[in-house]
């Protein structure tokens, strides 16, 4: 089995209406250093291995996984042993 | 300017709604390989550097950006030159 760790975040010319929100929730409990909140997805595939494994993953996040219009995605392979 | 790039995840023992439900679509779009989905969320933070950076953000995850109750969290701090 391997695992993939799918990173999903905003453009940086898309507005962020929900890191503004955090960030200013931050501001209000005091954390005034906090200059910058951007808010993405990050999600946890574990599958099974296949030989295409790169390109399969990588169409996973253009078809579903990622809005390719508005956001950018990258991804981590972390091979796991299946004996684990 | 420091950035901070944090990772909350739903615990092992929490169910994953979200998660199923991708995993459900991306079956149906014939990508069978996949045994688990769990998603979480990926924030990027930019700060000002202070001197106990590290116990300030883990007191933001602890009280704002995480739920402790259901969610774990982890950070990785990117240092970056002012000058840049």
């Amino acid at each position: 089995m391997v695992k993939v760790k799918v990173f999903v975040t905003l453009r940086e010319s898309v507005v962020d209406p929900q890191g503004t929100a955090v960030q200013k929730a931050l501001h209000s409990m005091g954390y005034k250093e906090v200059q910058e909140t951007r808010i993405g997805k990050y999600m946890e595939l574990t599958l099974e291995e296949t030989s295409n494994l790169d390109e399969r993953v990588k169409e996973m996040c253009e078809r579903i996984l990622a809005n390719p219009v508005i956001e950018d995605f990258h991804y981590e392979v972390l091979e796991e042993s299946v004996s684990k």
